[in-house]
């Protein structure tokens, strides 16, 4: 929600200028009014700019953009900032710093999906929870613009039970008995690591069962057992652990619902970008 | 500061978790105390973890933990976690969101700077303002810990004269003219485009000139021409733009000072690693 | 979260003492530990007693409590508490105001649950956001401690559908279509005002249905609609609307899956309790 | 103070929406602006609606309204709002849980009032501490709407001795004694059991003297004392402790000066109230 | 309140350290312990050492000190703190910077207060509302520990009609009777600036009256009239407005109640005092 | 930086309003349009209207204001205030305690270095971290006003050696050694208390040389010491400690490049002025 954001962009406004900007100070004494515009120095997808509009609005600096979701080229102008100079000078790196990302992440995503609905076109590319502490939002908001799927967005909105609860409670069958106790609102997910879990998850009531850390054909074997079961139509199947954009392919040529990659959001390179004083305003 | 971060610290846990732990809640409904290792997956430098052990101790979770700057192989104990087991699945996602990226940072600048050592001892590796907003100390201290020079930490404690501002005030000298009403306290540096401007703002009182995207050869010319006036010694000369890990050597073969390179803090890779409950402690 | 609540128990008493208690000060110069508990002054489930000792202790007060979903009598001590007296009488009232909620919440909560799994032992009875903005961790967890179903924690956490959506939408079925798009992790709840869309829902694939202020009849009517259409075992029903303590025995003799009621939270009364300092401790 | 209380209300809506609001997202891509109506569905009175429609204001939603005060029937327009749907129903919930508390604790109020000042014009109906945590402005200021006495705001406004004070002091005349070092600005109040104690508490200088959980016969006793010894006319008198809308007449024929009901406020039922969109605005 | 304040001394030292202490992390690498000293370097009256103490805890500094209200002589040591170095050396201004300007204000208020005591033992000596925004916590304390009454706290704590009201409103009698509406819990008082109304606001029933820029000959022909009319005893007579500590007395001589001087809180030099590390602790 | 700073401006209104402004709300119930003005009541330099204007602006209220750097002379009007007199009215203490402070600091700083520069046109008048916790900003800025210079502005943007690091290191020597590793965009400064350690210093390459507590006439034979070794014109030389206005000239005299006083902003009276309603706008 944009005016919860405002808040942190505040934050890191003071971080970026915990007294004041020296430089501008001293060397812009009168302030005047420019046109400033943020070029794409690569092609990719635009995410956050409604956001960032929003942000810059609340700073005095009014925005045209492009919208999130859409497609850039090099050298395609993705914001154009009018308003105090020394405002905009105060802004920019923080708001490079965060579009970029944000771009960066959507772009990344976009090819991923891409690539894999060719093979696929009924499968989903989720991110995970190894998002940048502080930047959740922006990042789910980046993979959704680059079309893939949040995955849950916190440890509040999904059960989901991994290797170390499982340790703990002793068995798949138990732990979901357990999770049965959550509110009805929520879906119960399972992480398992053989085929045969991957089993007695889908029979025990699971609404997702995740194939942690499988190789492709045991994938295979497991998509092959739930058919045989009658279980397949009753469970979500979401693969996940070590694939990433070079090998995402192997596992999308299965018949799974959700392939999820921390590496959407940790390991997507910021969109090249920068901000450029287009003219003087008088 | 420690005590500053910890509030940081506690929203990124909210983030993470803005009601409760619905799986932890449901599967361990009587907590137990348990140990924990946070395990590395691959080389790497350490970074972060006396801070990080700081809020984990502030959570009531014990810690054992490998000291900033120290080097790792894959398989060894980063951080040994002792408390209740909920606590612990509480935070893991979010220490390791933290200490992944600090690894990473330091890992890839202790790289870059041991491979620019071995041809110029002494030049310094420099980081730059792109930074993750909300976690610019994590990112810095993570350069510091791989042998790197965090370069100005904000808008607040260096004066810095950029294309943008020579745009507006009309040219390096008039621009430090103005910037000698600086405080006392604080260092001026002068981007400039050119050797030429790189003379005049060496001329005109200059602490540090950035040569800013120059090719190796312009590098060498400016370095030259700066020679010729006598001016060398008087200014610290930093190249920056378009350097990384690839091409950093085309730069530091030359008598610079700082190389600073925006890719050390947006272009590392989160160091893999992951945390197991090891055992119950009763 | 019982950290991040804590930060919400300081604005408390900073609410309640602005500047600081001037008559304690005054009273009692010189500060002394006393034993004071908090007694039940009439029957019910107690709520929150861990989360208020956790911020008790954040204060220097060291308790003993029953455990939340515990049933107390009439002059039962729910908490005894150690410390400073000036710290306890600074704390009394913020808590007992926090405590006394929760018990009240917990205590209508079972009260409900009880009289209705009389006649149907499979229904949930659920809250809803009908919660006090700043307190909706407190009341949730309350009902949770009375047996009852948190239903969403938030916006964030459920897609549901309600009649504003519809009129702008246009319709059931276009609005699940738009729905499908919601990431694979939350579940899609239809609030739907006839038998005749509750059926359309469930066959446009609504994980839930919710019978908004449907009369008894017309949730009997609609079941039937349902379990013709074979599509009964798809889809949790929700009854909702206008439902009280009074009349929930209309709608629980019914195979619905959910009850849920705004008055669990927004119409229960705070426990009566009262906290007394029993003796000072030398 | 309008401005403060700005920042409580990002925090609810940033308890109601974490991150987005899934549903509007999905089904209302394309924001549009609209008219909507909150409407009462009971009599009542009143309260917050200038607050509320402020926030709304910062949310950039235009409002008119019914002001603080006015009597309402069921049907009437309490509020009218233009803006953007999605905007309206992001805070829809959040705005109705605020105001439909204040108007339910104001109609309260005012009920009591009424009923009070049929056979006493001069007493005054006040609320006490027994607020909601993070609420007291909200909810001192619908006691005001409804005609009744906010009492002390805070530990920091009042001296006022309670049991547990006196316990540690020893008696009312060296508690008062001590209390004679309070600041000039504060009142002195003192809370006794008995009707003798109230004569001490008079004859020794308080401002007001409280009884507590007296019956209505005591109450009367207390006053002839008091007018006996000529003190009746040096303090204020209030009845507290045990107090609601059922008995509050049995106290209200005395000649007390303030009846205090700790169920002004942590008694009153929200008043029933929904938001309807009206129309699309082109 | 201590814990409330905790909150704003982090903030104070996150403004003086925004990222971390750049000298001592690069010359004391290795932490040790140590014992310190705060030493007073001239006479003084000890202020907010018990508030000081609580937050050098909270910081990992264990402190003796001298309680507030007592008299210190040049040379005596103010606060002993055991701890990190690094640690100490971190707060270290901040520290000294809030406990000079505590004791500095204590300091004056003790010196003023003797002064007057000696002529009039009466007569209360208090501040105003001109406290540094942020410290007003501290500086009213700081009054009391120099045996000062503190005025009111805040806007919300008493009626008190000024000269800006009074022009509004038409005059003394209608801004009193309306308030007459004021809650019980609070008193009023009027600013006047003649001494017939002074008598007009006695006569309406002010609770205290305050006389404002009074020349002594004004102030004694009010109390005069006061007499004369029987409302002497009704009221509290404070005088305001351009007194300080060199004509304290010309008002003191006089039947007054209060004697208020904004002087006390912003015209007090701090205390001159410093930090030395007196040893290391192996 | 304006925007960051607003933040601080709430959190003074609320530490003056916890809850509302009792006598305003009483005396005014229908608000009113007025314009008021806020009168300098002695001569003086301005200071931080800038920013108060932008906090007023936020608060709805509009302004006029003589600049930061101005002199003002007694009568003048140093901004006028457009607004609903309710509002004006509640943040009319806290904007002038704020005003009145920076005004003072300003005009006590001009008065310094007028007085100067009257025998050394060269040497800069510095302040210290001697500043009010919380208002750091505010205080810089005002000296900046009044024509002096900042110093560091925090921990963490300068490396200062002071006595107790040099007693922990060992030696100037080693300490600056070690300050070497200090980033390259931070001037290294040292404190030293003989003439012999400030040629030491300045051998060892320290940018600026710190002669703390130096008679006039041991800054002397410093000055000497360091021409004889040709070291002067290497470093930066400040003296400080125990300067105030009184005996600023016996070290003005000499060749130094700056002096500090921490007097600058500790010891500054607030400028005197108020703030008076002049007409009702209809």
């Amino acid at each position: 929600m944009i005016t919860t954001f405002f808040e942190d962009f505040l934050r890191f406004l003071r971080e970026d200028i915990p007294f004041w900007d020296l430089t501008s100070e001293l060397l812009i004494p009168e302030d005047i009014d420019v046109r400033a515009e943020v070029i794409a120095e690569e092609d990719g997808v635009v995410a956050f700019t409604e956001e960032l509009s929003s942000f810059l609005k609340g700073m005095g600096i009014k925005t045209r953009f492009i919208r999130s979701g859409s497609r850039i080229r090099d050298g395609d102008v993705i914001m154009e900032l009018r308003g105090k100079v020394r405002r905009i000078l105060l802004v920019e790196r923080t708001a490079l710093n965060l579009l970029a990302r944000a771009c960066g992440i959507a772009t990344k995503t976009a090819r991923v999906v891409e690539k894999v609905r060719k093979i696929n076109p009924r499968v989903r590319i989720a991110c995970t929870r190894k998002t940048t502490p502080g930047l959740r939002y922006l990042e789910k908001r980046a993979v959704m613009a680059g079309g893939g799927d949040t995955h849950r967005l916190s440890l509040s909105d999904m059960v989901l039970i991994k290797d170390n609860h499982l340790a703990i409670v002793g068995g798949v069958e138990e732990a979901l008995r357990r999770a049965k106790n959550a509110g009805f609102a929520f879906k119960v997910e399972v992480e398992v690591s053989t085929p045969e879990e991957a089993v007695k998850a889908a029979e025990a009531g699971a609404d997702v069962v995740m194939l942690d850390n499988f190789r492709p054909e045991e994938v295979e074997r497991a998509l092959s057992m739930l058919k045989a079961e009658g279980l397949r139509e009753k469970v979500l199947i979401e693969v996940s652990g070590g694939i990433g954009e070079d090998n995402v392919i192997d596992y999308a040529k299965f018949d799974v619902d959700v392939i999820s990659m921390g590496e959407l959001t940790c390991g997507a390179r910021p969109l090249k970008m920068s901000l450029e004083v287009r003219e003087v305003i008088r």
